[in-house]
């Protein structure tokens, strides 16, 4: 298999464990149905992907911790919902289709994210077998928690009416808790289940592998379009938003870009078996949305 | 210990575990702030209290619970933030002071009850130390997710501005889960960590318990003070909403109270070392708050 069908397998795997998951929600319909709008929405599933490829990276089957990779995309899907209601980001569109809350109500929209967070934490707890996966569970949701991605949302949040002396390093904050730490997750997670191998390097990547998100999201706000990304450009500019193109340019934005990819590639050297994440990188820097 | 000065010691155990979290909150300012102040709001900490005690009545030292007991008042705490915001019951008091999003925004009462979940699983975690406490998280987050009182939730919203034909059905399916689920919780939870001793019993008695105080909470809708009850009162009777009261009238009610009451000391008899229990039913009978 090449790196696109490698990519679609896993994604494959990803999509049925969250079919078979909602098929197996037992709540208001109206729930299920917000619930289900976002889980669905399409999207690259680039997390759970990242989760199983580098348990099998790692010599792991991954049979046995599908619903864990799951319920990282529910820890993602829940916190996009929560991020575009009004009261915080205030997006009307996700994905090319209107926001959660445009279609099912701000009411909906929270309990629909509350109750994917819950839920995340119910398939997670099913995942565990063993030391490593209970850890890989408790790492999951400290990243996703008040020290954690949370924390990013709550200082965006704060400074986004604030002007502050050094932007940059707000910036680094922003983007290692809001962003980084769910992307760090993945394959910290994979490396806590097969006991901590290659856990100094996955860790390292993670956290670049965070910022070369960020850099790359905040470059196609300006550059991407909307079919592409299926929703609002250019908003973080109207909003004044902090962004890594406010901060560094197109230009600088760019060569941080190529600087992080490089560091990457370096460190994947090293793991052996490192052929999908090497081109997984290459697919990230050079992504379209 | 006479039974007041046995509640205040389950709940100073509590206070104490809250205080502890809070101080290792490593987060932004404003969402600690945020946390804080709806976890220290005060309140009668029932649900951890009721654990604690539960735990003890059945000869298990609760020392290594505490994070547990913490982790149960943080799900109702979240939960409370949530169902304030305007876009669910629209609350402008939570005991006798300015609910969260008055205080903090609506953007920083989201990611608060989002942080206040996730802390839950958090330290709900880090006491499991068995196959009966890793059970008793489980059961915790089943009762407060999509299947339990996240669902009542949504109940209640979808049904608000409807009218129904079997009211008394709807009534009982929104109080088991919104209510009902996390005030079974605690007893069946102390259950399992203690190898399913009295498990039957406990059911049933906390199934009855959250009947009991959903229908008592109707009661003081109407028949309570702000002063007592720290909230603006009369409000589900403005809105057309559908309590006990709505459904059986004041004296029917106040029957049905008397009648879960006696239910469940008939089966407290069962169990051995029942006496806090049979006094803190009686309490509960006759809150004034």
């Amino acid at each position: 298999m090449n790196f696109n069908e490698k990519y679609e397998s896993y994604k494959l795997t990803v999509e049925n464990g969250i079919r078979n998951f909602i098929e197996n929600l037992n709540c208001h319909e109206q729930l299920k149905a917000s619930m289900s709008y976002s889980l669905l929405a399409g999207g690259k599933r680039v997390r759970p992907v990242m989760f199983l490829a580098c348990l099998e990276t790692l010599g792991v089957d991954f049979t046995n911790y599908i619903n864990l990779a799951v319920a990282i995309e529910c820890v993602h899907t829940y916190s996009l919902i929560h991020d575009d209601l009004p009261a915080l980001d205030n997006d009307d569109f996700r994905r090319g289709r209107p926001s959660n809350h445009k279609v099912f109500g701000e009411g909906f929209a929270v309990l629909a994210g509350d109750a994917l967070l819950n839920s995340a934490f119910e398939l997670a707890l099913d995942s565990v077998d063993s030391k490593g996966s209970l850890e890989a569970v408790k790492y999951l949701m400290n990243c996703a928690g008040a020290f954690g991605m949370i924390n990013g949302q709550a200082y965006d949040l704060y400074y986004e009416d604030k002007t502050v002396d050094d932007k940059e390093n707000l910036l680094f904050t922003i983007h290692e808790f809001k962003t980084g730490k769910l992307l760090t997750a993945p394959l910290v997670m994979a490396s806590l289940i097969a006991n901590g191998k290659y856990l100094d390097e996955l860790t390292k990547i993670g956290h670049l592998t965070g910022k070369l998100f960020q850099f790359s999201d905040d470059l196609l706000d300006i550059t991407g379009t909307f079919e592409d990304m299926g929703k609002t450009l250019g908003k973080d500019d109207y909003a004044g938003k902090l962004t890594a193109v406010s901060v560094y340019g197109k230009e600088g934005t760019i060569s941080h870009i190529e600087k992080m990819h490089s560091d990457i590639v370096k460190i994947l050297k090293n793991i052996d078996n490192n052929l999908f994440f090497i081109e997984f990188y290459d697919y990230i820097k050079n992504r379209k949305n």
